[in-house]
Parts: C-alpha cells; structure tokens; sequence
C-alpha cells in the first residue's frame, strides 16, 4: 500500500471527479491517499467534495479528501497533478463558432476552428497548462503532471520541449473506441489486443488480435455483412459509421475513436462539403456536438443532484463498478512499480511512430513503472497517413505555437489560412477580427499584436 | 492453445534442449506443438531426441517431437528458429588463445581476442548465421529466427542490417545476474523490478526497485556491511566481486552478470594488467574459464549417461521445474498474444539507448506480443559508459564486420591492433598468422586475403 497525493487542477468537473474517486475505492494498493480538490468554482467545488466524501465512506475505504481555490495549497507535496480544467467554458467555444459558421466555416476543417480546441480556447489552456507547470517546478517538481485537458496533442509538445525537466504525460480516452468495434463485433474485451499509434485524436489501428489471432477478418467481415445494418440505427458521426469504414478503405487501416468524429476535428473534410454529402455518410456533426453537450449537461445535474440530495446513497446511483479509464491504474504504476502498459501521449523522442518529429508529441503504448514512462516503438504507420499528420496535425499547431510564443497576431491569421474552409485571406481576417471583438478577449487581445 | 513448429539449429546442444522441452512441457499454451530438433551431429542429436521424447511422455504432454540432420527439412513451416550453434568447437577456441596467449594477450583485453567471441570463432559463426537467415527467407519467411548463439553482438548488428525484412532477435541470460543479486541481498525475486540497457555483455543496472521502493540503498548497505564477508568465500571473478563493485564505485551503475566477468569479455583490461592486480581484485579469468568448461562438461555427461540409461526416469534427474530462461515464454507471448515484457536483443532503431547508434545492436526490454518484439525506451545510461560502448564494443565490431563483409586481411589486423595487449603491429601480425596457421582454418584463409 503507497500512499500518494493527488492534486486535481480543475476538481469541479463533477463527471471526472467522482470518476477518479469510484476508481480509488477500487484500487486497495492505493488506499490511504490524499485528494486534493482544487477548482476556482467555489459552489462546484463544495459540492464535488463533498459527494466524493460520502462516496468514500459509504465505501468504507481510506482517502483523504481535501478542498482549496488555492492552487499552490494542492500542490504542496503532490505527488500527481492531473489537470481537467477547462480555463475558457464551453458557451465560449460556441460563440466563437458562430462567429466562424456565418463567415462560411464548417466542421470537418481544422483543429482551430470548428472544433474544441478553436485557437480561441486553446489560447487560455496554454496560459493555464504554463502556469500550472511552473507551479510544479516550484512546489514539487518531483511530481508527475497528467494531462487530460485539451487540446492534448499542442499541450504536451509545447510543454514538453518548453520544460524537459518536468514529469508530463498526456491522457485521452479515444482510442478506447477500440473496446466499441470489440463490443459491436461480439468479443470478449479481455480477449483483445491491440496497437493503435498516432498524435493525439489521429491514431489509427495497425494490429489488432482476438484470441491470439488476426481480428482484421472479422472486422472485415462485420463491415461486409452486417454494417448496413448498423448503420440504419447508429447515431450519425458514429465511429463506425460509413465514413470511418470508407476511410479504412483508402489507408488500408480502421481510424480509431475520436480519430474522424467531431471529437477529434471531424478530419477529414472532403465529407462535409455540403449537407447533401453529409447526408450520404451519415454524418452530422452539428447534432453529434449536440448530444455531446446535452450529455454531459445530464451527467452533470445528475451528480449535482445527488450532491444536494443528503439522505440518497451516491454508491447506488453511480454503482463500484471500475471506470476503464486509465488513469488511476497508471498513477498506481507508477506509484506502486506494477509495470504496465498504457496508451499515453509524450514526446516522439525515441521516433516511437517514425515520421512524425521527434519533438512532437504522438500518442502511443508505453511501459509505465516506478522507472516512469517508456515509449514503445510502434510498427508505425504508413506513408500516406504519417503525410496527413505532417500537413493537418504538425504544420498548424507549429504555426500556433510559434504565434503564441511570439505574441505574432500575423501568425495568428496563418493559422486560420490553413484551414481547408478558408477561400480568401478577407474571410480569414473576419474570424480573426469577429473573435477578437468578443467582449472577454481581453487577455488575447493584449497578448497578440 | 497455439500449434508451432519451433526448429532448433544446434539441437545437439543437450543442456539447451533438455531446458526447452522442459519449459514446453510446464506451458499448457503450446502443448501440440512440433520441435524439430537439427543438428550436424547425429550421435548427440539421437541423444537429445530420444531424451527430451522420454521427458515429454513422462510428462504426458504432447508435443511432437521430429529429428533431422537436414536444416532445410527442418525450416519447412518453421513458426520458430532457434539458433544455438556453435559452428567453431571450443577446443578451437582454446587453441587459439594459446596462440595469443603465447604473444602476450591476456583475458581483459578485446572481444575478438581472448574471448569466446573471438575472431576465429566468430567469422564461422558469421557464415552460419548468414546461410540460416537466407534458408530462412526461402523457406518460412515469416518464421522468427532466435539467436542465442554467440557473437549476439556483432551477428544481430550484421544481420539486422543486412536482413531487414527478416525477423530477428537475440536473446542473452546476462541480465540474470540480477537474480544473483536479489539472492545474494535476500530480495523476493518476483517483487523486484529493473531495468538493464545497453549493449549485449554490456548491460548496467539503471533502475532497481524492490517492492516499489528504491533498492540501490540495499545493495549500498550489502556494499557496506556484507561485502567484505562474501568476497572470502565467493569464487574468482565473481560478478559481485570487488572489480564490479569498483565499476559501481566509478560509474554510478551496478555492471550485471556478464558485463565484467570472463563470460562477457573481461572488460575493462585495467583490474588485468598482471596476476599481482589480478589477485587484488580477487580477479582468476583462467580459473573462470576452467570452472565453466568443466561444469558444462559436467551438465553434458550427467544428460548423456540418462539419455544411455533407459531405465532413469528423465523427470526425476532433472524435476519439472522452470528454468527461468526467457525462450519459451517469449515464443508464447509472441504466438498466443500474451504482451509482455522481455530483455531482448535488436538494433537500435529507435535510440531505446540513446547514444548508440541506430543502427547497431542494443540490449533493452522490448514489449512482445503478436504484434512483434517493440523495444522500449530506456532511461538510457550516462555518458562515460555511453562512451566506453562506442570505443570498447561499437569500434571494433564495426572494423570485424568491415573485415567480413570485404575479406580484406588489412582489416583483420586492425581489429587486433585494437586490442589493449597489443604492443606492435608485429606482436599483432604474429597473432594473425599463428591463428590463420592452424590446419582447420583453410575456409579462412580462402576468405581473408
């Protein structure tokens, strides 16, 4: 038993608090931890915490829960930092893309604009993930710093090259989409195997095993005889929708997850030129992005709900049943040395996907112990899909990262020039100038000359 | 259960076959497979095929076993290849050495010289590696090929090079010394952890961890307090001795198993300038050299005189217990989908060892699985060892592969001017010729010109 501490920046995320805190209960190696609550959100903080507390004691399980709006109090002796924060909310993403929607941009562009890591966001998350960095280096530079705020993929390289000294490590559920084609094919989770490499939000499936066997026939099989099927029920922009199967296709490999959804950029946009054409590949990403939000929206009162309500039981409304989210195995890893392998996004500094720049991040299998986070050379991917992460992933978070370090607004404006929807440099210049009108900009405006 | 065929190149080789069979027999996931076993030698091959037949029906578990003198037969729908030849016999070995012993080389000195991967050994080893690898490709191409024999080094450099699309691996016990270790520190076994990079024979203890605490303080203490008390008793050139122990003292790293004993080269030739210093370290490379020959000779005529002896009960003489060699695992792994964790032998694709080049040989642990054998990278080791790998290992078995690929003798001779005992180019020559005179080596003489 090793007993931790565990800073969570951004704790009023009700959904990943009370997430993080079921999957302790579970993990008797690590019984005995702090918790460190910290939010600047002081009514979710409360309430967070507090349903957290009881679902520990219903449990019967050791933790200690703690609560602070002061980020430098949580910091103090962590041991892992996992930050979740969101600095700039979620209407603001959408104002923005209304903004971008009626000067003719469309999902299915680039990552910084019809996405949730618009530039307008991100902006904020690099000041935050900094801040929080430069933090850990003061108060307990030993620490690890796990990242699942977004964006992930511009995060931890700008990160990672900025501060080699620290412990950063990158998280992202996506390729857990995995486990969807394994359920939908009818196998046993526990019986598959799997290597999917990329960069964040694009990884792609380039083994997969059932039983010790080639799994590739039985996708193939499932897409021959029983897709049009599936695809007559499945909400649209589904992960195994007609566009993910087209896409295999072309490359020859099955995308992954969040890969092509509108969770990971609605790549790529030859689908959405039109609605007629979205039409046919059964996808909406308007409407997906509608469900997402409508979804958390109901897990969120839902939890808020039993926060208010003292006499219900919080362990029967949300059962002990282990999340399948990563993270707490991994900070068990590491902790307690159980070597394990996960899938972690870090630096490409062993050319773990070759191709793809050293000091880029990608998202890989890596062996996690108390030696720490080791990235396993992948069988890497091929020419024509490495060739999109050059052009669509690597060459625009270079150009805004190189903005955002020089404050260059012109870069700024590049950046919206290489989205696909871009048709003239005077529409670029109109998103950029209608983004920057938003009264709360204040901070940006000062910051991009 | 997963049916292979696993042909084994040097069956006649009676301790590494028995062991095989044994762990074969102790892993249910392969029962039904085929060993073929290959050997030019068609006494020890009958030997070790009705032997290892007996332990199998002891045991009752299936597995068919084939013989053959013919490797082509025995590469047909091979899964496996194991090669644990020895083209040279020792007492070609040990003539040679008598030859340099007599110009002044002593144990300590290069690999190539007085070593058991000495240049007159090696170049016959070099020949069947390259024949096996082709026969191979023509015959099950997608079978991998395991080398445990010798020179692990200098033929996964050559072959990885020169065979890419061929899948190799080398496998050394080396890094067990760190058992002896956890044995000799009283440590659990199965609740250390470790990591060992660097090359093969040339491996440093980078992390170590016993029930996920530190455990170098362990062997500090042990240092300290216990040291004094086993170098009375311990036998000569121990690999905890007073000369790995110094290493430590020097580098910051524990040397493990081979990587300064007679087994992995004697290195560094400092603690063997003469018997005075020799006898200082506690240090008997001639001694170390007669207990091992005379110990497998040993292990050989206690399986020999069971293999004669029909009435012996296999199983009683040598238990069903598993050998701790990481073969047969590695083959389940890697045919049943089983990922795990393996210290393997591969080239240096992804700097797993920063520093090494990338396309030289390197021992690490490797993840393996269906997927293949995906090296892991290492914390890497600091620049002074980083630095005795380029100019002790790197350098001359660059010059020896130059001199294989070209035949140019020239080069030969360079390779034993690298030597630390050599003191003129003269003293060098002699040795070239002394060796090149000895009467079996005709297929070298024709090679070297």
């Amino acid at each position: 038993m090793v007993e931790v501490k565990i800073s969570i920046i951004g704790a009023g995320s009700a959904v990943f608090s009370l997430s993080l805190v079921r999957d302790l209960c579970l993990t008797p190696n690590l019984e005995g931890s702090t918790i460190s609550f910290m939010d600047i959100n002081k009514e979710r903080l409360n309430a967070v915490y507090s349903l957290c507390s009881r679902y520990a004691e219903e449990m019967g399980i050791k933790l200690k829960l703690e609560k602070t709006l002061d980020r430098k109090e949580s910091l103090r002796d962590a041991d892992f930092v996992i930050n979740t924060a969101l600095a700039a909310g979620h209407h603001r993403l959408r104002e923005g893309w209304e903004v971008a929607r009626k000067l003719g941009y469309r999902y299915g562009g680039s990552y910084h604009v019809m996405h949730d890591e618009a530039f307008w966001i991100n902006f904020y998350q690099f000041r935050l993930f900094e801040s929080i960095i430069n933090d850990i280096l003061d108060i307990c530079p030993d620490a690890w710093y796990i990242q699942l705020a977004n964006p992930v993929l511009a995060g931890i390289t700008y990160l990672g090259r900025k501060y080699p000294e620290a412990k950063i490590v990158g998280l992202c559920h996506g390729f857990m989409g995995i486990y969807h084609i394994a359920e939908v094919l009818g196998l046993e989770k526990e019986h598959i195997s799997f290597e999917i490499p990329g960069v964040n939000h694009f990884v792609w499936l380039t083994r997969f095993y059932y039983k010790g066997e080639d799994a590739y026939p039985l996708l193939d099989e499932w897409i021959e005889k029983e897709a049009p099927k599936y695809w007559e029920k499945c909400p649209p922009s589904n992960d195994l929708g007609p566009k993910p199967v087209d896409l295999y296709r072309r490359f020859g490999l099955f995308p992954i997850g969040d890969t092509c959804t509108p969770g990971g950029g609605t790549w790529p946009y030859w689908y959405h030129v039109d609605e007629e054409t979205e039409r046919r590949w059964k996808e909406d990403p308007a409407e997906w992005w509608r469900r997402y939000f409508k979804g958390l929206e109901a897990q969120v009162n839902k939890i808020f709900e039993v926060a208010r309500n003292q006499s219900m039981k919080v362990t029967k409304v949300f059962p002990p049943i282990k999340s399948g989210e990563s993270i707490v195995s991994l900070v068990e890893s590491l902790a307690c040395d159980i070597p394990r392998v996960f899938q972690v996004n870090i630096l490409n500094v062993g050319s773990f996907v070759p191709g793809v720049p050293q000091d880029f991040e990608v998202e890989i299998p890596a062996l996690v112990s108390k030696r720490g986070i080791q990235g396993i050379r992948t069988t890497g991917l091929p020419k024509p899909i490495i060739s999109y992460i050059l052009r669509d992933r690597v060459a625009p978070v270079e150009v805004e990262l190189e903005a955002y370090e020089s404050g260059d607004k012109d870069l700024l404006l590049q950046l919206i020039m290489m989205d696909p929807w871009t048709r003239s440099e005077d529409q670029a210049r109109k998103l950029l100038e209608g983004i920057f009108a938003l009264p709360y900009h204040e901070e940006m405006r000062k910051h991009y000359k």
